[in-house]
């Protein structure tokens, strides 16, 4: 087994969900995440925590889906009372083919999502953490080699999440302390208020109420979001290629937009409800680990120099006790890269400039 | 994907398990029973059961349990809680390497599985059925071609069960009604009391009480053993080749015992607790899709013109209410092969001669 399987596991178990002795785990392996697995079960075996094993299958879900005439009733049942009695949920992504449910009608698994929706929330309740293996599959979504994807899935994982949080620690008393936010780029100009929200310094552990392994971001929810926006970088949307999307901002609203690519997925997403055309998160990229696009949220909304904005919910770990940030169905990120002429201000002040943060060695004020 | 898994998992979902719409079901996928998860996935969907998929991994288990201290503490927890909210748990086996855990300590194993027995006993108390999928480990261990194997299971697994399970209601008649069983073959002349004990139809349903697919056995819990009985059937116990078993009973109980190998093993068996002397089971194997021993007791202890004995336990389905019958530690089961020089008499009359019953053409009384 290559070791950086059994360090990822280990910065799994580990730093990301603090699991001790006699913790109740569930372990979800993917169909192609089976090595992965297997490193973790000897973590766990070692921390002294339990292990109980489910198969997260594409395949199988497909199989069930396509055959299941829709009208689901409540399907919780075991796995709602597995996840009520654990402390952690962790999820070890990598399957064979990711658009697997591309033939399953978006009706039926919109039912199923509803169905299943209690479950979920109380694998929320858990310190769960999402990780991917590195399969085939994922490296030819990244249109990268096998081995080379290998390579970029574990200098992502595998950082010295201590210092990089250490660091993270710095935004987050930035936006802490700020009222304003503008990013000023190619086809973009946008101010948004933060005054009073709680920015999560997301350090790849449930000990900073972060759940992504790798993560590397610093986000906080933003409201009143005056002005225009360019993501440059292309995403999959709902199964859909979605590029070079335009946002326009009046009073906090999206009030126009346009993409070059597939707008109508974009328009969909943006009528699903009143929320869907307001922010509800404001990501900055600080994983300088991630050194390219590979087109899944997972890595590329935490790429270093890079910010993302989403449309829908806010995260709660964002809001002040009794405040209520933005409600909506949907939460979609998009993402801009701020490496080359831009920068980012927090009440007039630039805190990064073309990429280079106001601590780092090289920094134009 | 080969017709026959679809056909398999067909017979699963509607004969074996009586799956209906609604229910909940625990899906356990080993580590090859990929195709068998898929096409079970189908049927789930079509009969609009729920479905949880949990992952039955020896590479998995083995990290786990090489690496832990050995001092377990409950560890059940979501695992129960899932079996506790499951009206069936499906076991889909067929794993990689037969002898995945042959280096794990035999206190941790035996530690574990203490600890895992109240989600064990949970799992029990549904309808529960355990199938297997051709693997090429399986087959490996059979001793045949992957396709040969292939072959041989989907023989023994897609029988007309209804007509099967009606022959066998003619044996159970027979058992039930009967006070005495007498085998009479090579080094063999056993008898044994079935007074007032049920014999279990085992038609490969749960609507018959039996839990295995493929099965065919009718099965009894026999007391007052007296005499010898010889088995041919060369069997693995503990990871051990065992040949040539020869027990000798008298007052119920064995008094002598050898093996052609390993016959320490038999004896620590035997030795396990004051039950494990005493049989728990009759069974007679009446399954004639399965034509050939493939060292596996799924199938060679159903396999047609085979009785099986079981040293320990007997099952609860055998007893009337309020009647104890055997208790042990453990229960297992050998075989004889009765096609050839042999015969089974019930209350002095022959019910099986040769491998032929008293009601199949051929029968010489």
């Amino acid at each position: 087994m290559d070791e950086r399987v059994r360090e990822h596991a280990r910065t799994l178990v580990n730093w990301s969900a603090r699991i001790e002795r006699g913790d109740y785990v569930v372990v979800n392996v993917g169909e192609d995440a089976h090595d992965l697995g297997v490193a973790v079960a000897e973590e766990l075996g070692n921390v002294g925590a339990t292990m109980f094993v489910t198969y997260g299958s594409g395949e199988m879900l497909r199989a069930y889906l396509k055959n299941h005439d829709g009208d689901f009733e409540d399907v919780a049942g075991p796995e709602l009372a597995a996840y009520q009695n654990a402390d952690s949920v962790l999820f070890l992504g990598g399957g064979r083919n990711t658009t697997e449910l591309a033939d399953v009608r978006s009706e039926v698994r919109q039912a199923y999502n509803r169905a299943t929706n209690e479950a979920r929330e109380a694998r929320m309740d858990t310190d769960w953490v999402s990780t991917v293996h590195p399969t085939r599959s994922l490296a030819q979504q990244a249109g990268m080699a096998f081995a080379e994807y290998k390579d970029f899935v574990y200098n992502a994982v595998l950082r010295d999440w201590e210092s990089l949080a250490e660091e993270m620690a710095q935004m987050k008393e930035i936006l802490d302390e700020g009222s304003e936010v503008r990013l000023v780029k190619e086809d973009t100009d946008l101010t948004m208020s933060i005054e009073g929200r709680i920015a999560v310094n997301s350090g790849a552990s449930v000990a900073y109420d972060s759940h992504n392994l790798p993560s590397g971001e610093v986000f906080t929810a933003p409201y009143d979001t005056e002005g225009t926006v360019y993501f440059d970088v292309p995403m999959t949307l709902n199964g859909k290629r979605v590029r070079d999307v335009h946002l326009t901002f009046e009073d906090g609203e999206v009030t126009d937009f346009s993409a070059g690519q597939n707008e109508a997925v974009l328009e969909e997403i943006l009528n699903t409800d009143v929320g869907a055309r307001r922010l509800g998160e404001l990501g900055i990229g600080m994983n300088r680990g991630i050194d390219r696009f590979t087109d899944s949220i997972l890595f590329d909304e935490k790429m270093g120099d890079t910010v993302h904005l989403a449309v829908g919910r806010a995260y709660d770990s964002n809001l002040p006790e009794g405040e209520e940030g933005n409600k909506s169905a949907v939460h979609v990120d998009m993402i801009t890269d701020m490496s080359e002429d831009s920068r980012i201000e927090v009440d007039g002040e630039v805190v990064q400039r073309n990429g280079v943060f106001r601590w780092e060695d090289g920094f134009e004020g």
